[in-house]
């Protein structure tokens, strides 16, 4: 049995549970001083206070004296494209119109062909060196999904791709799939025609090959309607796979409602929610994924995420990191916006993106937190005390990141 | 003599000049593809494209086909400090006031104390830390003011402090007075006193110890009146220091008007700048020195910087780095808010943290540009161009920075 104790541990803060927080309980972390994390072949074995009596042979990690947590959870991330849009920010700055980028081969749908002109290799490389940087950052577990293929045998390449990378990667990647992210340029005149390739037969493809846990759709005025989403939901649920939905980002077409409805685990960005959503969301037990970096990146308002850990609905929080909207894939700068700009309390934005993300993702009972049973995730950050990390903008304070017991 | 050659740059971008480029000129840069630089014994010897010949007995630095730029010059830092100020972040969180905040020990005031307390020695420790931190993000040249000192003895130490940093860090230090941070509590109600303490003791003591270049001032509702600054910049200058100065931060009482009046070579902030503070510093050749993640850490807005490159003045770009108002020293993150807040092309934002930030602190003859007889100071970017770094949020690109010549 291999043992190793993180000691010296000068503020361990983290959320209990193995379910997300919501309403005030969002904020209530526990917190020791002086503490050590023993952890047992990649498991939390015991947490203590003080002297730990129990750690001989144990290789030992010394905290320094510093600020401990749960490994980070990115609970929504587009991971899995080919090429990037730098280009469109000059063009933009440049006075070019949103049609003129278009034109020059720009948008979504340029995302799109880089992806599926791309070997699984070189988008595993890629996505490889993103995670890569993203535990750099202190995060330990991620969501990724698909829909920049976008037909059956590319969204069925990248699920293959996040599978070999949770197997490969020292990171826990989750898959969702989403071939219902935009209609393609092909089908642009036959939306009928794309959810059914969606629904009868990508999903019958993602389930013989058990490779994504999640279904996910983009609800909005310009990709899918209120009831093709809630269609494409629902035959998710068919093929084992739990609804997520993209919803109210950019207006509110009734996504945060359909979410409640169907009993979404949960939805994601929630920019423009109304009461109505944010009710139907905690009647239903939705999870608000929030995705600030995205606000930050679109110069939009930001979500209403007190309303919604006021009504009880669980706010997590994660990057969005993808190549157009949120080119952004540090957690620690979801952070300070959880914040600076959401106002959230340091208490509330731990949990947010910790054991709130981890329950968004189904995996609140490994990880999201340091209690006995789950997995040895944690970072020592370079930081006395959890206000630190919220507090300071721009520099990487994970000093050490561990992933199931071993430095990463 | 030492050679050394950067070789094999997909992308050298840089202004061009000795002088803060102002309206149109601010977004010409020179771009060269397939590049190399010849640095020898610190400075740059030749700049070229295809073959270097005269590169015999050079050293190779091989850019890997990325871009490279000057690099970046951070022109406005409060550098010297003690303490943090994390816990106010989430006290205000918590919903306390800012008379509870300060009746908690909170505020600027308690970084005096903070810093008056320290020693030399561990000031000294504390900001070649942050200083090793900004120069793996990219910066080369920083300036630094004094001013959370507030007495004659502390403000000298922190202006010795910034004199031994440039002499022993490999960053260039620049050093600015800046006695009229604050009226000290203990001047709370006798403030021309401390006038006249700074303009009197605090000034000919700097100028004998030749320990500072520029005499800084914060006109602001509530710390210096437009009157009041003009009498301590009026009084500096005597002493051989230019003046620059805090403006338009949260009120416009005069600053930028003033600033053009008297010929500052640069003037700070500038949020609420009005038209005729801008109208006055493009008459007095005053260089805008915009804070943009002060403006991000405060959610205010943002300074109007559209309208000065159109009315010719000249804008750099800087951090602000200090405890309160802006714990942010990652220059990386200036760029990101100077495209997609100040909406600048990424070609007059490299310009603004480059050369603009150079001229800024009167030291556009010897770095901020890629240029013959300058510093070899260069930043070697995990980047193919020059819009990718302005896009990326979040991540540190500079790959390898070198100063003068030799990598750091």
């Amino acid at each position: 049995m291999k043992k190793v104790l993180v000691s010296n541990i000068g503020m361990l803060a983290t959320p209990k549970g193995s379910a997300a927080k919501c309403g005030k309980s969002q904020g209530e972390i526990e917190i020791l001083r002086d503490a050590w994390v023993l952890i047992e072949d990649g498991m939390i074995a015991k947490v203590g206070t003080g002297k730990c009596e129990c750690a001989e042979g144990a290789e030992v990690i010394d905290a320094g004296g510093k600020l401990v947590t749960p490994g980070l959870v990115d609970a929504h991330t587009h991971l899995i494209f080919g090429g990037w849009r730098q280009n469109e920010l000059g063009l933009k700055l440049h006075g070019a119109t949103y049609l003129e980028i278009q034109n020059a081969g720009g948008g979504i749908q340029s995302t799109t062909n880089a992806t599926r002109s791309a070997t699984e290799e070189e988008l595993r490389d890629k996505a490889a060196k993103a995670l890569d940087e993203m535990m750099g950052f202190g995060t330990t577990t991620v969501e990724a999904k698909s829909g920049y293929g976008l037909a059956t045998e590319h969204e069925l390449k990248a699920l293959q791709v996040i599978k070999d990378l949770d197997e490969q990667h020292p990171m826990d990647v989750v898959a969702t799939f989403m071939g219902a992210h935009l209609v393609p340029a092909e089908y642009k005149n036959d939306r009928a025609e794309y959810i059914r390739l969606v629904c009868e037969e990508m999903m019958p493809a993602v389930k013989e090959q058990g490779i994504a846990k999640f279904c996910d759709v983009f609800c909005e005025a310009d990709t899918f309607t209120m009831e093709e989403s809630r269609k494409i939901l629902e035959a998710g649920l068919k093929y084992g796979l739990r609804p997520k939905i993209h919803a109210d980002e950019i207006e509110a077409i009734g996504g945060s409602v359909l979410a409640g409805e169907i009993g979404a685990i949960s939805s994601e960005h929630l920019i423009v929610c109304p009461p109505e959503g944010i009710a139907s969301m905690a009647k239903g037990g939705v999870i608000a994924c929030l995705l600030p970096a995205t606000s930050f990146n679109l110069g939009a308002v930001f979500a209403p995420a007190r309303d919604m850990v006021n009504a009880g609905v669980p706010v997590a929080m994660a990057t969005d990191f993808n190549p157009g909207s949120c080119p952004c894939l540090n957690m620690q700068f979801v952070i300070n916006l959880g914040c600076l700009k959401y106002k959230l309390t340091p208490e509330e934005v731990l949990t947010a993106v910790t054991l709130n993300g981890a329950a968004a993702i189904d995996m609140a009972d490994k990880v999201g937190s340091v209690e006995v049973g789950k997995q040895g995730d944690l970072v020592i950050w370079e930081s006395p005390d959890l206000d630190y990390i919220c507090y300071r903008v721009g520099s990487n304070l994970a000093k050490t990141v561990i992933k199931k017991g071993v430095i990463v």
